[in-house]
């Protein structure tokens, strides 16, 4: 017989009868109330038993985490919380559940605990709204861009190009490391790998994305990428979901424009769709939050964060005010900072993100112009000689979220820049071809989606925030 | 100044005065007639050049691939083909294209050589219009499963787990390989390497899904995937994009509608959109038909082969049916079959999907219960116990583009079979956890993304169907 899923019962215009539920119990009390999960909703549905003419041996499977199909009437609650319950007339246990064994008790559990038990958080109230919300987040980012007609991108994953430098590389490779071939001089055959060289895992598409943004228009990648950087840390992951808009023809304040326009829409979309499960989350934050002192305590909740976003309009600073703002800050004159900042030019530390979003600006900001010498080869060169048409966007609570730029579109200029830096143009010839065949003005950014999913959901440590974390010393499941 | 999109100005609803327009040119006619394209359509606008009032030198620099932007007015044009067309006012060079060295010359290139210029091939008719469908499909695919309630999960890239068996895999190492840690036996250590063991690229997210899906109900997956296979085929890539539903309480005929419906959804969503991507791509393979002789041309076209499956059901039937009419066929009895069908128990080979498909039914078929002996460890056995619910769905010109099944629920029978096969129970402990906490009837598949563009653009071979194919010996770009 066809089950209703749990949110539509529970979204039901009017009573009915012999409904078919199916899901996993997530508690059981008084021997009658089941209340019952299938994941369709943060919610569960009551079910209430006949329990005197049930036998005891089915009861006694009634345990959390089991499997069960119940059949019955949808009626109008009497109990508070929910409009409809269940009035159960025949019960079936479709999977034990354990109670000695199973992990996911109905108590709270440590992160770290959950982590260990990824493959099974997520019948967790926390971590089902967590996927929930990261799931309409994505299509949110999907939608955005097809709504304007950008095409979607997949960029290669497996890449021998590795001149980009945005951070350490994993080895792609399908020879057998017991035996590997050599040359005449004891390297490495790469010739005999499996695409007759040295490959590895992209750490962005940005690249390849402009040869399409070049004949396409408008772009946007989102797919995974990948950092072989020894970052144990709560912002960092081996494996993240990357976005990639590239678009011909913007600029950089078309950039900052279409940047914040996007970001604002993906929340919006995902908190009218997720209200349940954000209600949930917000409500996680502010237990948590009261556990911590009051002076450390977010002026905040949870979703007035997400609206104050909405509502708000970034702020734009150059890196040279940033600079200034940041020399006069009462941190740095007490030297507070780790890094005193004493010169143009300094690399801007999470510490100085965290200031200028947190404490002095209190609001999402956009920081551009930055030095030539601290950012990446492809970014435009500005008048002046030595600052490009770099942005970063900064959030508070997760630092950079967005880093993007206008492209050097000018041949000569790239050429020059990679010529300083060693980076091989031979390898790079096909990026080269769109400056030497109908260059253009064209701007993009990439956003890391976990950052953007830890923003949304109020969690601090982004391995919580994704199905399967890959960090350092962990690649379980 | 603000530049309107080509696709928007070609559908006005009347003339307009100072419109700009920014692209490539595509051909320049007479010193006059500009073909003027920019991605958002296949569709070129024409801009008519005032060619006394234009200095010659910027004449001579409208060649084919070079940007330009345009200023005029938008007005009906007296050609055919095209309703308006720019009367320029004004024009700048943006990027200019040697015309002897530009490699995208308006004349018919080999694929092969287009392949070779991946980077560039995007700014031809027929590449910009396969990217532009398989991207609306990509969206169609998110669309369908989300319009459903189902959750996209973003299963890991690297995995530790080897023991799905779907095919020879691609190795991940942050190792240095002209130096590799070695243990007392002489063997490699991997706990030295990043994540503490020995990782590889996924060759499927269908194992670490089902996890999901027993918590969320529905979910689907939809990321790249890799296989090492030496496999120099026009269907073969080392890298494609995988999408893979997997849904709680369905069983094989429920399997089977959703690939049915979501197969038959994903096509007329992308027919309703990419008309003119469409119209271009069926007239192609018309082209192409031409050259062949008579008896080996298609009966339908694209768009009929697109209608002829949104109209009709696929096919279901047993792969004991199948057997049965594969032995008694005409090609088996005169011996045409490289691999001949006496006994039940074959494994069908491509000949014998492309006979039961083309020739016999003409029409997509869907074939169930296979052998368990040439199916996967996980699929649920049937009470014959000889047979497993397992389903492919095969196309015309295509072969299988889904394999699916419903999972074997029951613990005591999954770990026997896994016995049997040598698969490491302690490797797989989450996955059996599924089957020890609460398990339950369960159906997924997976579907290659690429396969279906190949359907939907009627391009013949996989590595004109995503944008910088990995296949062996190639990594370009």
């Amino acid at each position: 017989m066809k089950h209703t899923k749990i949110k539509e019962l529970l979204s039901s215009d009017g009573a009915k009868t012999g409904v078919v539920a199916k899901g996993w119990v997530r508690t059981f009390r008084n021997s009658q109330f089941v209340a019952l999960n299938d994941g369709s909703t943060i919610n569960n549905i009551q079910c209430v038993v006949d329990f005197a003419n049930t036998p005891e041996d089915t009861l006694k499977r009634i345990t959390t985490g089991a499997a069960i199909s119940v059949m019955g009437d949808l009626v109008e609650s009497q109990g508070a919380g929910q409009k409809w319950e269940i009035q159960v007339k025949s019960l079936e246990i479709l999977g034990d559940s354990d109670a000695e064994k199973f992990p996911m008790q109905p108590k709270r559990h440590s992160l770290e605990f959950l982590r260990a038990n990824a493959h099974l958080r997520v019948r967790t109230n926390a971590f089902g709204a967590i996927m929930r919300v990261r799931s309409v987040l994505a299509y949110a980012v999907h939608k955005y861009f097809q709504d304007k007609g950008f095409v979607y991108v997949n960029t290669p994953i497996i890449t021998g190009a590795d001149a980009e430098g945005a951070g350490e590389m994993f080895q792609v490779t399908a020879l057998d490391l017991n035996n590997l071939p050599k040359d005449e001089n004891g390297y490495i055959n790469y010739k005999e790998d499996f695409f007759g060289k040295h490959t590895n895992l992209t750490v962005s598409g940005q690249l390849e994305g402009e040869t399409f943004a070049m004949a396409l228009g408008q772009i946007y990648t989102f797919g995974p990428t990948f950092r072989a950087e020894n970052s144990n840390t709560a912002r960092h992951l081996a494996e993240f979901w990357m976005i990639e808009p590239e678009v011909a023809f913007n600029d950089l304040d078309d950039n900052m424009d279409l940047a914040e326009d996007f970001i604002q829409y993906v929340i919006k979309y995902t908190m009218e769709r997720c209200q349940d499960d954000l209600k949930f989350l917000d409500q996680r934050l502010a237990d948590e939050e009261k556990q911590k002192p009051q002076d450390q305590r977010s002026d905040m909740t949870l979703l007035e964060k997400l609206k104050f976003v909405l509502e708000n309009n970034f702020k734009r600073v150059s890196y040279t005010e940033a600079i200034d703002i940041l020399r006069d800050s009462t941190p740095n004159k007490k030297k507070k900072f780790q890094f005193p900042i004493d010169a143009w030019g300094a690399d801007l530390q999470s510490e100085h993100e965290r200031f200028l979003v947190e404490k002095h600006f209190k609001c999402p900001v956009i920081l551009y112009d930055y030095p030539a010498n601290i950012k990446a080869f492809y970014m435009r060169l500005n008048e002046d000689g030595k600052t490009v048409r770099a942005m970063d966007i900064l959030f508070p609570g997760i630092g950079e979220i967005v880093g993007g730029s206008q492209r050097e579109e000018r041949y000569d200029v790239l050429v020059e820049k990679m010529k300083v830096l060693g980076i091989d143009e031979e390898e790079l010839w096909w990026y080269l071809d769109t400056r030497r065949f109908g260059t253009a003005v064209h701007s993009g950014f990439g956003l890391g989606f976990e950052r953007l999913v830890l923003f949304v959901t109020g969690m601090t440590n982004i391995r919580d925030v994704i199905p399967f974390p890959r960090t350092p010393q962990n690649a379980e499941f």
